[in-house]
């Protein structure tokens, strides 16, 4: 028999009825060689069976609604308004990607037709478009129990191109996955897919993380989480007799940098945004502020007196889990216990038997930072920030410089300051994945234009995005035709475009058909 | 003192004058500290500047022609007319992406413009495109001295979107790569560009390549070559702290299906044409064919009989470097030792002293694959090829999904061959790159819809393409401004368009300003 684990009440620490069973090796490997066998129909199956999968999973989802926020507020504690907003952005995003299915140009169609009379060698037909890569494995996220989680954007970015996946069942919220993976299963049914085209398997033990990792008919892998589980599984996977990629999303600092203009003329206003943004959700979102940068002054003791007294009236609350509760306690105490630091405010009340966080403001001289990199640089997840005091503006672009990957920075300025500090900004854009001028890193507008990743340890692989549209082209590979007759090309590829779709034929983007 | 290397002439092995040092680790550091230097002016170079940059290196190429075709043929012995095509090939790549600086929608800016007055919350004005990703190292091959090496299509492709390129010359072809380096460089000078936007150091050990991965500067790595050295330097970057992707293409088996109408028809001109194609360029590219497979019979025997006539009258000539030679012969005596596989023709008159290679055909059952995978499955770089006679047509189904990744697979079929074979060309799809129907998988057509790459071990990442236009998205990641104000935004994402490039505005595909 294989070990059992529980689920727990996130603000009571009870533990809830039900036992989930750790994978064993056969089980993760059934799914998988499942999920291979479904890739070969899958693969084919029409867009509009795909797209009505998609949709019937956000159906199904809503139909559930009242139930499954129930359960996630349970096992998470995020509670309402924040769990109905995420459903509804989860149901979102997989009709997103239904409507990317109808409109067909995701496949970046390329068409260079062919000259035979060409010297002194003719000249071929050569077709491309975007295949899927095969059975995808999906961590998702404690934080986002809907929207990266079991029907998050890691699925149905995979499902939408014609990947199957087999997802490992977040351990904190395994109620959650439970109900959301039987509305998966649900929707293939009804869609008449095979069945092994969505497996999810439970599992606390770093084994049955590394076993679907490792599983030789895996092709992907994507995770959200933290740097030392995303980087454990990128080892494994880059040892692997045939690697695979693993995108990792791994959270970061996100610095805010105050110019001296916008702090003059708006410190209290800024810091009720960044407390809000620090704060929000008990402070569990990879895009957190954990670090602010200002030139030092009555202005930014303004700042820190307003912040100061918002972050001390927050109040405190479960956070997702009690793992995640003491490495925040861990972090807090690391940054706290360093002579050069200076609690400016914490929250009081919470209860640790709980797993309260209390929020806290720390500040210091810049120097600090340098001085202890190693403990500086490393995100404290949940609602922790540091402001660093900048003896003069060059500061801010030594750290811009000296920092490690993120996927964001903001910069509050007026045009006076954005204009002084272009160096500043110049730099930042070199070292993360999105850039916020005049307002917070939280809440991820989800459109083609978002980009959720960032040099390392922001994400393993900066290409990639893990969230909004494009975090379908992790799942994908251009596969090229050569001479290849009309009737074995895909319809994206077929001279008259019967899809519609917009194309790059002969170097010219058209919808039209070739020839 | 570093220890030195010398070049040798591909045809006598005879040592060529000059020497060339080993880079030191000092070297290597200085090399990479230029090219991160120079990346702050360089990747906000004007585009007119890169594409000036880029026409002047092919320019200098052409001048210097004459030069770099005698030096290139001594250190390669690929001779006339493939080094003169090759360097034309080479100097249309730097134009290609010249031109693609100067129309400019390679950067992929995306547009989702703010909605302020937006329920439950406002809609902030995002914006996307690509950003270069730093200094890159790259590794040429030994068999493209110019399309593959100091001014190929890596360095070309980096230094178009704004990487600084750090080359590591090809130890086989030292004298090219030095000559070919000072073209870059001059061309660099004459761009008022700074001097550690190109450099290369030579080595012929491994601590040269280990180091320059290992670099912390570096930020991606392109590597042309065997699996062996394609494998350790992913290795190398996989085991940073903060590790960086390695593109390495790597070869395959291109495995060539032959269909039994398309056999019964034209065996013999397939056999002339796959004879062409193997023995091309003494069979040292990729791309070479390295498996048939078709059903048994008189007319398989009348393609054996063909081929075999053709292959052995190829007229032996040496290889790239004694290195490749000797790779060569131990690659072919692995095969030859096998009881169940017949050669069916060996070229005669090969000058080993001269490293010159016998061409030779095999022929063997197909079940001799699947008993000696270990052997088979393994690439043969140079003119050797094994035919696998199948005793019906779902043997080639299972060669098919039991093949590793490949950069490419062939089929020759008559349209009634193809239909019959949907399976097969289905199940190619997702082991291999690029589908080829009635041709040979040799000679690239480089254009915007190539695909060089494939499922490992083709290469290490299957989105990328390691030629044609694409290439260039290894070096790029996407970059995000949230409510980024205009001044501050890049000309391509700015409202009006100045370069009027097709941009995704709103969803939408189009040429026009915004608003």
């Amino acid at each position: 028999m294989s070990p059992v684990f529980q689920s727990h009440n996130a603000r009571t620490g009870e533990t809830l009825p039900g036992e989930f069973p750790e994978a064993t090796s056969e089980q993760i490997d059934a799914a998988l060689r499942a999920a291979a066998d479904a890739f070969r129909t899958y693969r084919n199956a029409p867009v509009e069976t795909r797209a009505l999968f998609l949709e019937r999973i956000a159906a199904g989802t809503e139909a559930a609604a009242e139930d499954l926020i129930e359960l996630a507020d349970q096992e998470t504690g995020l509670g309402r308004p924040r769990l109905p907003g995420e459903l509804v952005r989860a149901c979102n995003g997989a009709r997103m990607f239904a409507a990317m299915l109808r409109e067909g140009s995701w496949v970046d169609a390329r068409i260079d037709t062919a000259i035979p009379d060409r010297k002194p060698a003719p000249k071929p037909d050569i077709r491309l478009m975007h295949h899927p890569v095969g059975p995808v494995v999906v961590f998702g996220a404690s934080n986002f129990p809907f929207a990266i989680s079991v029907i998050g954007t890691d699925t149905v970015s995979a499902l939408a191109v014609g990947c199957p996946v087999v997802v490992k069942a977040h351990p904190a919220h395994p109620h959650t996955c439970d109900r959301l993976a039987a509305i998966v299963k649900s929707a293939a049914l009804e869609s008449g897919l095979p069945d092994g085209v969505f497996a999810m398997v439970h599992g606390r033990s770093n084994e049955v993380g590394t076993a679907l990792v490792a599983h030789p008919l895996t092709e992907a892998v994507a995770f959200t989480g933290s740097l030392r589980g995303g980087r454990a599984l990128f080892d494994v996977a880059a040892k692997r007799d045939r690697p695979v990629p693993v995108y990792a999303e791994m959270g970061s600092l996100n610095p805010v940098f105050l110019l001296p203009r916008a702090l003059a003329t708006r410190a209290e206003q800024i810091a009720e945004g960044f407390v809000a943004s620090l704060t929000l959700g008990t402070g569990q979102f990879c895009t957190n502020p954990a670090m602010v940068l200002a030139q030092g002054g009555a202005e930014l003791d303004l700042f820190l007196n307003e912040a100061g007294r918002r972050v001390a009236a927050v109040a405190p609350a479960s956070m997702l889990h009690r793992g995640i509760h003491q490495a925040y306690e861990q972090g807090v105490n690391r940054i706290q216990i360093l002579s050069e630091v200076l609690v400016t405010a914490k929250a009081s009340g919470a209860d640790l038997s709980k797993g309260q966080a209390a929020a806290v403001l720390f500040e210091t001289a810049s120097e600090t930072y340098f001085k202890h990199r190693e403990v500086l640089r490393e995100e404290v997840f949940g609602p922790s920030s540091v402001v660093l005091r900048c003896p003069e503006p060059s500061e801010m672009v030594r750290f811009a410089e000296s920092m490690d990957g993120s996927l964001s920075a903001t910069v509050h300025g007026t045009p006076e300051d954005l204009e002084e500090y272009r160096e500043l900004i110049d730099v930042l854009q070199t070292k993360t994945g999105r850039l916020v001028i005049n307002g917070y890193p939280t809440g991820l507008e989800v459109c083609p234009s978002l980009h959720h990743g960032g040099p390392y340890p922001a994400a393993t692989h900066s290409f990639f995005t893990s969230i909004g549209l494009n975090s379908y082209l992790r799942f994908v590979r251009p596969f090229c035709f050569q001479d290849v007759p009309e009737m074995l090309l895909p319809e994206e590829l077929k001279n008259h475009n019967p899809r519609g779709i917009w194309r790059m034929v002969n170097n010219v983007r058209t919808q039209s058909p070739v020839g």
